[in-house]
């Protein structure tokens, strides 16, 4: 397996795609040489994408979610409903929340789920932030969307509880989705559904 | 499925990683939110790999294989042999070829296989210099190593036919290989044996 391309440019970009989540070794090898095949112009356009990535996409101040300016675009959205929070784990489930059409509240993001073996615990979430919201904005409710699985449901636990102070009523998701799942993953028809079954907790 | 992420530099990314061979959107997604989460040194040289490979690399004059100067790596090697010659479809076939440890001599590499549903002819391949070396190169062996696909035997039966004149010997590696299959994915037994049983055409 020690066999390597004629080139170290070619190698050099082989170890980059294997960095890349999902991506192994044949896989990157093959990425490589489409590399090599395209145009000057198409591989520039790549390459300034992934520094536009770094130079203008950052996190919304308010919610966490990817933004270009301080705020994203759903929080800079004035019909969205302001007193309906959704806290979910990552970016991405807001995607596939957005996409049922059915949630028109502002969302959450944790950057995250409880993960004592990973050595996350709720100081490195933005666990923080969703207390200060609970308690300056006037919410009428805080729908927790973090994923169903050990980690997500102990951050829904951890998060009810620490929320009931401020009188906001907290409510999860129902589990009609499939356990040890991901929600980016989910169809709409049963997000939606769990979306509607919603238990207070 | 149109709810999109809310920025436009992560929207034109995914796009770029979804052009990507094997990529589909759900995995260019991820691979966005990975660039998002690196550290900026981190995509830079992710994105100069990119462009070093665009900049530095192109294909060795005369076997066709990848190479950062005139000539590849092999053809620069004074210890190969310089009698026999391989013929194999991609420069990633010889990545698979060497790691047998079995061959030593030199290859010709033509970019591809005859295919006419594709529109590649013997003209798309780099087959008029092979037969260029054929007459020039003092060879005892011509040894083709195009896949055992379709497109891959009928390269190879052209091949044979057009190199006849020559007068050198052209031989098919046996196929030990299953048919069908890639070389660049074969074992390196498979491999060794299928150069082992190879048969005079």
């Amino acid at each position: 397996m020690s066999t390597k391309f004629a080139s170290e440019s070619i190698e050099r970009l082989v170890d980059e795609f294997v960095r890349l989540p999902g991506i192994g070794r044949k896989s990157a090898q093959r990425l490589a040489l489409y590399i090599l095949k395209v145009s000057r112009p198409e591989a520039q356009r790549f390459a300034l994408a992934i520094m536009d990535v770094k130079d203008k996409v950052g996190y919304c101040s308010v919610c966490g979610n990817i933004a270009e300016a301080q705020r994203c675009s759903i929080c800079a959205d004035g019909r969205r409903e302001t007193g309906v929070l959704c806290v979910v784990e990552q970016p991405s489930d807001i995607i596939a929340i957005e996409r049922t059409g059915q949630y028109r509240g502002l969302y959450h993001v944790l950057l995250g789920a409880i993960s004592p073996l990973d050595g996350i615990g709720p100081e490195e979430l933005r666990i923080r932030e969703l207390v200060k919201r609970a308690n300056e904005e006037k919410l009428e409710e805080i729908i927790v969307a973090t994923n169903p699985t050990a980690q997500g449901e102990t951050t829904a636990v951890y998060i009810s509880q620490l929320l009931k102070p401020s009188g906001v009523k907290v409510t999860r998701i129902a589990r009609g989705l499939p356990v040890g799942s991901d929600i980016e993953y989910c169809d709409e028809q049963t997000l939606t559904k769990a979306f509607e079954g919603r238990k207070e907790i």
